[in-house]
């Protein structure tokens, strides 16, 4: 499983075989089962997630209680509430795996040590947060831009094994709609 | 204006007097003056630009015809299409000075060579990535859970010497609102 971490850092920099050694001790590696939470709300946030197989998602409980979802994390992502894992701030979102999922977890502390002491992973991180950025400006746009029927088409189009594979009433968490009026879109879809 | 710039970068590493001398060529600075575009839809979106005084936006025009603020630049802010950037890819986004701006521009050939010759210019971009992305993460959750006028009210609170400072109309253009009803909502908050 720690071959597929390898190969993705190797996708942004030079790994030799010491460094790996070295840098796979700033990770625990931990299975989580489907819907265990590994973030709640408000709870401070200090830790950073990244899947090596499965699926997690992040969410918020809006004033409807009802829970929506923002984003997810699949293999090679990583997850966290950016803001309060930076400050060490209590934050206001969920993180729960949608399956059973191993993952590695560092906490703000080891990536600092992590950084300083493998300065070239400020280049990897460099690459996350500005691919990540880059992803979330797109989904803004998304987001002033298409009905949320128009999202669902794209997201069918774009990633048609992402919504074969995550359950339709987290799609529609995701999108905003009723899980009822996503099987209604559906339904139209398929006639 | 170019010690805002060191004093900007010294945030978040050490610059010696060599280095500012030698990181500075790596840009061009430019004075650009209100409505001036930086970027238009369509071309191949090469560069990168910094504010160090003055205000750009990037909007994209929709299916009705009407310009859509995504995104506001102000001083000590990077602005550009990313994933078009990172690519090569032309762009749907424009880029406009909001009032008259002095701004640095870094095309992506000189800023690879900027992190080459300057690693610790990783780090420099890793913070600014990484802040860029935890606050387009908050303001996706804004989208989902906030009504527009909810959004302006928080906008008001959290940041009202930017709402004084930007006009309206471009307020209402980031909101989503036609310009007439942000001034019937303003006209509400006043009584």
């Amino acid at each position: 499983m720690l071959d597929n971490f390898r190969l993705h850092l190797e996708k942004f920099i030079p790994i030799s075989d010491k460094d790996f050694e070295e840098i796979v001790p700033f990770f625990k590696i931990k299975t989580v089962h489907k819907k265990e939470n590994l973030q709640t709300e408000g709870a401070i946030c200090r830790l950073h997630f990244f899947v090596l197989e499965g699926c997690l998602r992040k969410f918020f409980i809006n004033d409807k209680g009802v829970e929506q979802t923002t984003e997810f994390a699949i293999e090679n992502w990583w997850i966290t509430d950016n803001i309060a894992y930076e400050h060490g701030l209590p934050t206001c979102f969920y993180i729960q795996a949608v399956e059973k999922s191993q993952i590695l977890i560092i906490d703000r502390e080891n990536q600092e040590q992590l950084l300083e002491q493998f300065p070239k992973m400020e280049r990897y991180f460099r690459f996350i947060y500005q691919r990540a950025y880059a992803a979330s400006q797109m989904r803004i746009k998304y987001l002033y831009d298409f009905t949320k029927e128009e999202f669902y088409e794209q997201l069918c189009k774009k990633q048609p094994e992402f919504v074969q594979r995550i359950p339709q009433y987290l799609i529609a968490s995701f999108l905003g709609f009723s899980p009822e009026y996503l099987s209604e879109i559906r339904k139209k879809k398929r006639s």
